[in-house]
């Protein structure tokens, strides 16, 4: 029987762009205009230019355009830096079963590698699709019942470079026996766990991810060897990372059934499981009556995942605060918006988001699911406001409109590029499956 | 109270390269001479090869030389492909009580950094005895009892990222919080597990830990932020990597008891825990009557482990016969010698080494120790040998002598160097300690 590590080996090398179902084929060009997007936004992010800095002086000639800047990197950094910037503001992705961020990982390589690998948008656009779902296939195996997921794990350093192996396998037209080497190659790299969680590692691990996976497919082209059984063999991928790992999750319906339709954009730059509880904000304050200088009390119901990852009443940093539920819930509250400008250093030194946060009580609930949340308001004049949501946004119930992710990407853009270097880098995202050259995105965003 | 952490950081940065105790200093010269040669021996390696041409198309400019190479690279390839080389043929050096391999990870960023920084010889020596002792000590904090040590990780790769951080950041002269930094994102960047081991990850993965924890330096000298407590929080190093993690080995006795004079230079090119049978096989040969044709039967009685790292008795190419105790057996006993020739592919290839593997018995015994061996001969004619080893070539108790490593070195060296150009190379190592310009040792083994 053939292997895990084979089996998707073949699924990399085999899957023409062409047949891949409309829906993936949608879902990879709305991913890689978030996934640009983020890039954009967070190419000046203070964790992206101390990287910068660092990398520059190392690297390696003029071999691939930065996102959002004039000097080129080598092409490992270049990778590196453009997944990094994609992570900065916590704004990018999100596969919902698994909680990884997969995007940028594999977008960041592929970009840096269409400069020497002359590739269509849809080539482009089928190696980001296929690189995802390696990737949330990967992550899967490792949390997928009856696995038990050990939350520890930055699961998106974990899976993400199996991912971008996969897709820069791909791009350089490697063979099966090279895939099944670059993917076992990356596997050996995955790396980082939670405790680092609200310091700058938050972005540094997914593009270390990028790094890692990227070179992985490199060295696999020049014949270094991993084992053919990487993933699936005993101490190998799914044997450290998870107790009993799940290993027919990662080949089930390959091909059919596709993980990568539950990778979905985030409305906001913070923790995933924040979200519905900004949704619930959100509408409290768009109510007639409500004023957050009266605010006595806010009451979150959420669900218990929200208050193991992100209960942190006091973040001492924006870095903090991109995984704290109370800084963006007295944020969204009290500036009735939750966009990049309220997760930075100032929103965070903020008197009135502080002096919210201290009101604001956060209980677990069972029943709304990872999707909802209850919010409840409770002023001093004594109005009071309570909404629940159901589903918020960027769930699968409810994913970004187009116009939402168009208008996620000109926000972005607008911090890095002027209006009208913005507004064709958006219509050159949005048209990547036209392109002739998947080089022009990089191009059109390198300002 | 300090955190695990930062008591090491503070270690790192506030120890003078006077202080350190003599057996310390020399321990540190003889490690350096041991893994310079083992980088000679190494330097074209079938994997270091490939490692070295998928790199050159990547690197920054000239910064730093390679071992055995006209052509430079940038400093993080340079590290990476230098460490890659000391490890290729598993004759580098072993920490005995947590089997991590930390002269390569170490060495190589420094000798890379040495062309930038200048560095005096005994100040090089401190930072490579202080990165191995932070290397061995965060491998001991996940091995040592109470810790219930995973054996599936490959503990080179998960510990050496955060020994090299800690050299780079005193030879940069990083602050303690800078270092306190490093060693997180060195942490965070942990990998590597058993399953690839008898492939090209063998070396490489030990690489990709000069690789990391010399970027780790790099990048927290610029500002880029960890945890505070990346070692020893809640979902950090200690907690992901072990069960039980005994946290105080880290930092008991520090700077008093030497976790660094249990690092022992290998005398045969192969899994540490196979060397003790191989002084009984070695002993056998030298025996009257020896006649390797004739043998019927070989028993060997050795450690559990061994058994468990290292029990392939049909190995099929060398990087699998590294990990193979039956190959370093029956090639030894054929060819009445134990180095590099003896573990290539023709060697593994061999009909009469092929054929003795298939008659050589191997059983666990919990008496021998992990120093000592048993092994029994038969032969046709009626012969038998037997002789015990109690405490082996490479043991605490029976350290490689300085003539040895001497002879070690120049094996190695006369793989890749004209015998005078070696000569000179073995000079400099040796001499080490008063150097000017440690540069000068990377110089001299260049080529």
């Amino acid at each position: 029987m053939t292997g895990t590590t084979r089996q998707l080996a073949e699924f990399v090398c085999r899957t023409k762009a062409g047949d891949l179902p409309q829906t993936v084929q949608e879902e990879a060009e709305r991913a890689f205009l978030n996934i640009a997007g983020c890039m954009l936004g967070g190419a000046h992010h203070d964790a992206v230019e101390r990287t910068f800095r660092t990398v520059v002086t190392l690297s390696g000639g003029p071999q691939a355009r930065v996102i959002g800047r004039q000097d080129p990197l080598g092409l490992l950094d270049a990778a590196m830096v453009n997944c990094q910037a994609s992570a900065a503001h916590a704004f990018d992705d999100t596969h919902l079963p698994t909680v990884i961020h997969p995007a940028g990982p594999i977008a960041g390589p592929l970009l840096a590698e269409a400069e020497r690998t002359l590739t269509t948008g849809t080539d482009f656009l089928a190696a980001l699709a296929i690189g995802i779902e390696i990737a949330c296939r990967a992550a899967g195996m490792l949390m997928t019942p009856p696995a038990e997921p050990e939350l520890g794990w930055y699961m998106t350093g974990i899976a993400c470079p199996i991912g971008a192996a996969a897709a820069i396998a791909r791009m350089r037209g490697l063979s099966e026996d090279q895939t099944v080497m670059a993917l076992g190659l990356a596997a050996t790299e995955s790396a980082g766990f939670r405790q680092t969680h609200g310091s700058m590692c938050t972005s540094l691990v997914p593009a270390q991810a990028a790094r890692a996976g990227y070179l992985a497919a490199l060295l696999a082209e020049q014949g270094v060897t991993a084992k053919e059984e990487t993933l699936e063999g005993a101490r190998g991928f799914a044997d450290s990372f998870a107790t009993k790992a799940h290993l027919p999750h990662a080949t089930d319906g390959l091909g059919h059934r596709w993980e990568m339709l539950a990778n979905m954009a985030k409305p906001y730059p913070c923790g995933i499981v924040i979200h519905p509880a900004l949704d619930g904000c959100l509408e409290i304050t768009a109510q007639p009556g409500f004023d957050a200088a009266k605010i006595t009390r806010v009451s979150l119901s959420v669900d218990p995942l929200c208050l193991y990852l992100c209960d942190r009443p006091t973040p001492q940093d924006s870095q903090l605060a991109q995984v704290s539920l109370q800084h963006w819930a007295a944020a969204t509250l009290v500036r009735g918006a939750t966009g990049i400008a309220e997760g930075d250093e100032a929103a965070v030194a903020d008197p009135a988001i502080q002096a919210l946060r201290g009101q604001i009580e956060a209980g677990p609930n069972d029943n709304v699911g990872r999707a909802g949340a209850i919010v409840r308001v409770e002023q001093s004049d004594g109005a009071s406001f309570e909404h629940r949501v159901e589903h918020g946004v960027g769930s699968l119930e409810r994913p970004m409109t187009p116009n939402e992710l168009d208008a996620k990407f000109m926000v972005q853009a607008l911090l890095t590029l002027p209006e009208a270097d913005a507004a064709a880098a958006l219509a050159v995202c949005k048209g990547m499956a036209r392109l002739d050259d998947a080089a022009e995105a990089a191009n059109a965003m390198s300002g």
